[in-house]
């Protein structure tokens, strides 16, 4: 078997213009980054305006497991084989952190023949999105720091800021610093702390502003800090928001790139979803709708996370509807979630698969208790029997639900075929009810609640003394009707990692609240989920390298 | 007056495949960035290996003051002036730093008529290479403490790292931090600090490699830290020269882009010429050697530290020679080198004038003793009286030196004919004997030494304990044999900032220094000078916006 770099550089890339010709844009409509890499103008959204806007189709996944799920590989090549049945199809993705790629990712483009091309830029520094928000970031800190030290007038208290820098890579060394020692000469003391980029507040800024404009204002609002009187700083009260605009004033043109067959994808902006909203950016996806008549987007992790962060947060900004819901599952993953051990995946095990499609399960009903349709997508590994799949197969069928085993990593679009056509299918046949699982109205206990115990299925919540607190003093702020986004880890449906399948009788503790104003929602922190990753001990970039040629290598 | 982004949002900007064009590029030397910018093939050198190789003209300063020469600005305008005669000419120039373009400078792109363009991105993120340094740097310390953390089988010291973190910004509250703190899961403990990006070894690196295998064979070389007992550390030790590499294969290629008046322009590699060598890659100028009869390309600051790096360092790397030196001086700057006030450089003073002429003077004795001709650039400020015009050329006329008034900001190339004739005349019929101010083999005592009696014009060296230490260290780890770059305040040809004009009877102080075994130098600390600026009152940066149309407000 090739690896996913083999195949994608033995691939045929078409020169960007084709691909921006193909979707009918003007010359003045992008810029190109290479010859395969485009920026769309930030102006197209308001000259397509007329357009009709395609359907919608959010790619989310049962809860992550080692065993792997292959959301995005399903994403592209669902993309793909929407575009092999002739329905005009443009893909919405995220950018890969560098973080992960140089610890044990290696690489977030897809997989196998199912991967946007060039992986390796996608991988890299691609067109420099993330830089300028890392840039931004902590351009941003070094503005307040610098105010503190030069006399202080908006009296922001040091102990009070709550702004952190940010550098996109895994380093753990950097979660807990003290800055400003060595004296007069070198700032004042205090403690910070680094996040990756792409939990940074401006990251989902970004993402969720809807032209220049918009980020702007939402740049203009973010509280950074408190004064010595506990009001909240803002850096319009530093007058940064046009410094600040002006460096992500390119950051925010979304990318246009290609699959490995050549169907349009547009990536751009790229927060975790564990610990930020997880999703590609409003723009993106909004631009995606006006240039096909489908739109297939993904959001990180399980169906607990992004897809709830995707249906809460990010339609109320992009005000938009998703019309159906693709989830993806795999056998390996649903055996681990019935108990089996990483190591023993291999060997067919349909009594564990029989336990694990609990966890299937909790995801189906959470996206039909959003009001919207879904297939289940089936994703087909090696290892799987026959007796497997029938297994899974035949429990959909025997709940009603409609499910596509796909073969999109071995086979590209030929592999999704079946998928596509129950996509195409349930977009314009099933009944769609949406609305969201929270009023904005609801207080900021009722919302966590309801993510909570719908959406995680736990029995109820609790919140710490901390949170208690910063819920009162939040909503005296008036910031009570502000979206939740949930930062909870990945692995469990619960707050607690080692919890698989479908975890019962268990609350969500609320550690802390953190107010995210100018992205527009207030970020509630559970269990120890850390917003700056560590490195393993081999890390991926270690087998990274430059070939004679020039090519990357050791990228997956 | 029009400002300077007025100008450039006005002026004609050619499609960069019409500058390529112009050049002889075929398709495959370069890769557009937008519709303004390019990058070129690492190849290119390799394919034009056959060309003749063009003339190359530095151009430095006197000792900059708060007044301003216009470095820059000559660059820009000689190069556009050469054009005009019909001498085919490459401008070779540094990449801006954002730290002092938010700072103070607000940008730094030439000026006037004489600036290159797109000059909101040259000034912004650009194409990207200074992110793909603070990265990569970055990256490395970040494997460096997580090697530390993982059980640290190389036994690296953690009080002996003397590889720091950068951002590309002024902070001057992450001079001295202290990082790992928090407990077990957040590292292990030790002292840090930040330097600017433009100061990191692998800007150094990146600017002095002939190609991407030497790239690799530099960045393995770095010696980042020493183990427990006191051996030195390398990437190649931590295996992480290929991730390394990868991160910056795109930023080993030069970039391309034009003046005001369509003037090729290779912009790559920005080292601060203070605190770091303070020139344009090896690459860039070698191109454009390739490309152009002529380059005309700059070093940071005065001849004491941009030219005297590029003389020493840059082209021992580089392996080349320049033809001719053009030392840019202004009537202004003469007069506060001569005691004149800020406040009071408008009105005439010839006699201050002629005590500064002092400074100017020991530059053109520095050029002199590299055995290279020069012709003074006085850049003309409107200013400047007729008389204080007649004093400084009557001067120059007797000490039998070549000078030409220059008027390249108000009036583009036009402005720079007279200088352009003599630096084509110097170049062609002046005698050269270039050599280096120090050998190779020469103590590590001696070179600075050198450097510091006959380019500073200093009585001696005092070197400090910490200092004399490690020269023993150094000598006897096999460093005794490399180049020495100097890191001085650039405000006086000695290490006190204060001391204006042509200090006499002055001692150089080397406080400590540091090996940057990668770039291939040791770099000697004098004085307090700091690897990390700090942030004005009123930084530039508050002027800064995006108007309605998405054009970049506020840079300069």
């Amino acid at each position: 078997m090739k690896s996913d770099i083999q195949i994608a550089q033995e691939a045929y890339i078409e020169p960007i213009q084709s691909i921006a010709g193909s979707l009918g844009l003007d010359v003045e409509d992008w810029e190109p980054y290479g010859h395969y890499k485009a920026k769309l103008s930030d102006h197209l959204l308001d000259k397509l305006a007329d357009r009709p806007t395609g359907k919608v189709v959010l790619v989310t996944a049962i809860t992550p497991t080692p065993a792997g799920e292959g959301k995005s590989t399903v994403t592209v090549g669902l993309g793909q084989a929407m575009n092999q049945l002739d329905k005009k199809t443009v893909i919405a993705l995220r950018e890969p952190s560098l973080g992960p790629t140089m610890g044990i990712k290696g690489g977030a483009a897809g997989g196998g023949y199912s991967q946007v091309l060039p992986m390796e830029d996608i991988n890299l520094h691609f067109t420099g999105d993330i830089h300028a928000i890392t840039t931004a970031n902590n351009a941003l800190s070094a503005f307040i720091d610098n105010h503190i030290h030069q006399g202080n007038p908006l009296h922001i208290d040091p102990r009070r800021v709550g702004w952190k820098r940010v550098v996109d890579l895994n380093d753990r060394a950097l979660r807990e610093v003290v800055v400003g020692l060595g004296g007069p000469v070198k700032g004042v003391p205090r403690e910070d702390g680094f996040n990756i980029s792409v939990a940074s507040e401006i990251m989902a800024i970004l993402c969720l502003a809807k032209d220049m404009k918009d980020l702007k204002k939402r740049l203009s609002s973010i509280v950074f800090g408190y004064t010595y009187d506990q009001q909240p700083v803002t850096v319009h009260d530093l007058g940064m928001e046009g410094a600040l605009t002006l460096l992500l004033k390119d950051a925010l043109k979304p990318n246009l790139v290609q699959t490995i067959e050549n169907t349009p994808a547009i990536i751009h902006g790229g927060p975790f979803a564990n610990i930020a909203h997880g999703c590609n950016s409003v723009m993106a996806t909004n631009i995606a709708a006006k240039l096909g008549d489908y739109v297939i987007t993904e959001a990180g992790f399980g169906a607990d996370l992004g897809a709830e962060k995707f249906l809460d947060i990010k339609t109320r900004a992009g005000e938009f509807e998703p019309d159906a819901v693709v989830i993806v599952a795999t056998i390996r993953a649903l055996k681990m979630h019935g108990g089996v051990e990483k190591d023993n995946l291999e060997e067919e095990n349909v009594e564990a698969l029989q336990l694990g499609v609990d966890n299937l399960q909790k995801h189906m009903e959470t996206i039909a208790s959003f009001g919207l349709p879904y297939v289940i997508a089936l994703n087909r590994f090696p290892s799987d029997s026959e007796q497997e799949i029938k297994a899974v197969t035949s429990w959909c069928e025997n709940q009603g639900a409609s499910i596509a085993l796909t073969e999109v990593f071995a086979k590209g679009g030929q592999g999704g075929l079946d998928l596509a056509r129950k996509v195409v299918n349930t977009v314009n046949t099933k009944p769609k009810h949406f609305h969201h699982m929270y009023k904005l109205e609801d207080s900021i206990e009722e919302k966590i609640s309801a993510i909570a115990t719908k959406v995680y299925g736990a029995s109820g919540v609790s919140f710490s003394a901390q949170a208690k607190k910063q819920i009162k003093q939040y909503e005296a702020l008036g910031w009570g009707n502000l979206p939740i986004c949930m930062a909870k880890t990945q692995y469990s449906l619960s707050d607690d990692p080692t919890l698989l399948g479908r975890p019962k009788d268990f609350t969500i503790t609320i550690r802390e609240i953190t107010p995210s104003i100018g992205a527009g929602f207030l970020v509630a922190l559970t269990g120890d989920v850390m917003t700056m990753p560590g490195l393993p001990k081999q890390p991926a970039a270690l087998k990274m390298d430059v070939d004679e040629q020039g090519n990357a290598v050791g990228l997956f």
